[in-house]
């Protein structure tokens, strides 16, 4: 961790970043010049020469915070990755596996014995074994729920049952839980010999005997409020919480409005089961923001910066032939036209400003939408108002943008009827654009699917289509004397 | 706050918007029947309605968290949005300022007197006037420093010193600092006599005599430890602090890193100047990501979902305008080759091809680019390598993706030369956009700018131009027969 005055924490990483590529380097160096020298005992040496490697790599990791060993895995090329995460002692090797990438996690695992693994996972709570559980081997997942007890296995089981967009997927176990009929002079003194809080623990869970949450006490209660005071009267019993069930994002837009660090997860009985934290939900928006980005051009959100080329190339593969897919599309309702364009080729000439208009516009009205129903802003009570106004605005902005670029048509080429076409294919393709630009993120929404997820490829795919069919068909029928 | 155990946070969100907008429209209503009815004395009955309505909607808004207020506020369109604001007691003004979205707060300011402006300002902390102080009206803000005293003024001069993506901006002033010579008793007092301890108090700050952080003291730590203890033995001295000068964007990754909840801010000589919380860092994650989407199609994150159809319009027009600009580079360049597709009309209809490949793969590096760079990922020491991997990729998939349309071509037209000129052009115009997508994002980190912001329209206007060029320029060279 970033303790000295001088370096920001980022600074701070990309330095040991730096000295660990050096030792790393070096120690390459040492092999390749003892496998060419004229040592006869290659294989001593270099083990002598690793070992001491191995051991100055050690240090530098064992000083260093599992967040931080992960950036610097993510940042090492495959060969010095490996060689490194060796280096790494066993006791951290889960929590540095909890912190890195998807991808890497990956590169990582495989490169582990199950017995490795399994020792890794014994360093672990039952809710950091459930977050790596997807990446795990079988036989080294059944092998770490032999290790569990009774309790630890049903804990690990409840939390797997739920799909990885439910609170209850994200919920740990970290909770400090109190009977509602101690006084805070007995929590106190349970906290005392306790001796050491759970991370991000700013509040403990009062439960009835049934397990029932009735209020939670902040911990700053217990410190402002006299010995004697009861727990049900301290405690506050208008709170926050969430069903395990319920869905991630908005149990995240919860934390944002109300700034909660933690809240108790009930199941629909309101009996505890866990308790959701604020660095689950900074991690939820970062990772569903991310891969919002990366879907957008159909990268999968599991790449590794240094994969094989073959393994990225893959990964990219299915978005560029959906586009080639939908191009050819475009491509055949331009065919349909072609002798248009042999009697006018300034058509030709004209449609990229048809296609690049068109989709913008369809993006912008579709972007707003699909941030407007994740804040939940869009009810049925203002959904019509809203779409009305949209449309309006196509209208608007068609007419004006439709004036300008007919002006600018005419100014190329001094063709009047052309200018009026490209003008009047311009207004019905924004009003086009916006419609399409609501309904698929509206109608997505209706039938349950992310509405950021895919909309913007089929919106373009759709605009740009249509809009060459507009531009085209005008000019077919306007502009073309047929012999 | 959502307190019943059938509701979640947004259904309970939900119902209370939707008994406001019936209280409204039930309003309006009265009012229009009033005005047609027969009743001679209307002003009167009005002023009387209108109060019966008014005190059913304080009573409403009374029991949300200003949070919800903002929700409901930003949810209705402007006519209602201005009656229900009317109707919010003075004393929650502020703190629903502070939480509505930057466009509907200008909407809200713009009907106060600033009068109303100064009360509401005097609820808030000066961090938090800081927050509002860039949409307040002059006047209303000089009033309100007048009516601060000599500490705050400071206070509140210090923050608004520091640029928005500075740490100093986002910072608030409500830590408990105590000095490193005293004990955990007299911490203990201390902490009962306040009585309060701010939101987010997770550690107290421990600074020696001259106002220099010494170390951190977890909450927690004062629960655990024996009241005799002194905290300079308790405290923990190895602690993430952020200079105030310093990015948000990085200490916002530290945030994630460490999951811290709190953390100090210091100036070059490790002074304290306040802290950083979670709830800045969760808003600063959401405001970027919200910004780097919404810029990417060219609208200001200030579009209120109600703003007047002719603002929208206007907000939407700078975006427009630079893609039809770029779109007509486009234009010119197809323009040059117009005698071309004369000779060969079906290279008009697979241009649509070459501008979806090329932007889809350019952009695919970008953002895989600028994902990197937002982490730190990218070192000098590991730039080379990551260059490399995609061009050597961007070969890899010109070559299969070259052929494979090639093939397609053939299908359709049954032209070897037509196929081949096509399959060429792919493969160059993959390595172009790969090398686009590489040096637009890398040069706007280097010479100190947002690599998220405007680069996808640079990228697509760049492959889009080059990839015309490319494909007919190979096309008349190749293909056309002069005469």
């Amino acid at each position: 961790m970033a303790s000295s005055n001088t370096l920001s924490p980022t600074q701070f990483l990309q330095q040991q970043l730096q000295e660990i590529v050096t030792l790393l380097e070096k120690q390459q160096l040492e092999k390749s010049l003892v496998e060419r020298g004229p040592i006869i005992n290659h294989d001593l040496v270099e083990a002598v020469l690793n070992k001491q490697q191995q051991n100055r790599l050690q240090e530098k990791f064992d000083l260093l915070h599992p967040a931080d060993i992960a950036y610097i895995l993510e940042s090492l090329p495959l060969d010095q990755r490996q060689i490194a995460w060796d280096a790494i002692k066993i006791d951290d090797d889960g929590h540095v596996l909890l912190e890195v990438s998807d991808a890497v996690r990956q590169t990582l695992i495989s490169s582990m014995e199950a017995e490795e693994i399994v020792n890794a996972a014994g360093k672990l709570n039952t809710d950091e074994i459930a977050d790596l559980a997807a990446d795990l081997p079988k036989r080294a997942m059944l092998k770490i729920l032999r290790s569990l007890n009774n309790k630890e296995r049903k804990h690990l089981n409840d939390i797997l049952s739920y799909q990885e967009n439910q609170v209850g997927s994200r919920m740990d176990l970290g909770m400090i839980v109190i009977q509602d009929d101690l006084n805070l002079k007995a929590v106190a003194a349970y906290i005392r010999k306790l001796g050491k809080l759970p991370k991000h623990t700013d509040k403990f869970f009062v439960v009835d005997q049934h397990g029932i949450v009735k209020g939670i006490l902040p911990i700053h209660r217990l410190l402002t409020h006299l010995p004697v005071q009861s727990v049900a009267d301290v405690m506050i019993s208008d709170f926050v919480h969430f069903q395990a069930g319920q869905e991630i994002a908005e149990a995240s837009r919860a934390f944002e409005r109300y700034d909660l660090i933690s809240a108790p997860v009930v199941d629909s009985d309101g009996r505890l089961q866990g308790r959701l934290c604020v660095d689950s939900i900074v991690d939820f928006i970062r990772d569903k923001t991310d891969e919002d980005m990366l879907a957008k051009v159909g990268v999968s959100e599991e790449e590794d910066l240094f994969s094989s080329v073959w393994k990225s190339a893959k990964n990219r593969w299915g978005w560029l032939l959906i586009n080639i897919a939908t191009a050819f599309v475009s491509t055949r309702i331009i065919g349909l036209f072609e002798d248009v364009i042999l009697q006018l080729v300034a058509l030709a000439s004209l449609m990229p400003i048809i296609a690049a208009t068109g989709g913008n516009t369809g993006n912008q009205t579709s972007i707003l939408i699909i941030r407007s129903l994740a804040l939940g802003q869009i009810t049925p009570v203002n959904k019509r108002r809203l779409i009305k106004k949209e449309l309006t605005l196509a209208a608007l902005n068609g007419t004006l943008i439709g004036f300008l670029v007919g002006f600018l048509v005419w100014l190329l080429y001094r063709d009047l009827a052309l200018a009026a076409v490209m003008a009047m294919a311009m207004f019905i393709n924004l009003i086009v654009a916006v419609s399409v630009g609501l309904a698929i993120p509206l109608l997505r929404y209706k039938f349950g699917k992310d509405p950021a997820i895919g909309t913007s490829v089929m919106l373009t795919s759709i605009t740009d289509s249509m809009g060459f069919f507009i531009f085209l068909g005008l000019a077919s029928l306007f502009l073309i004397h047929r012999v």
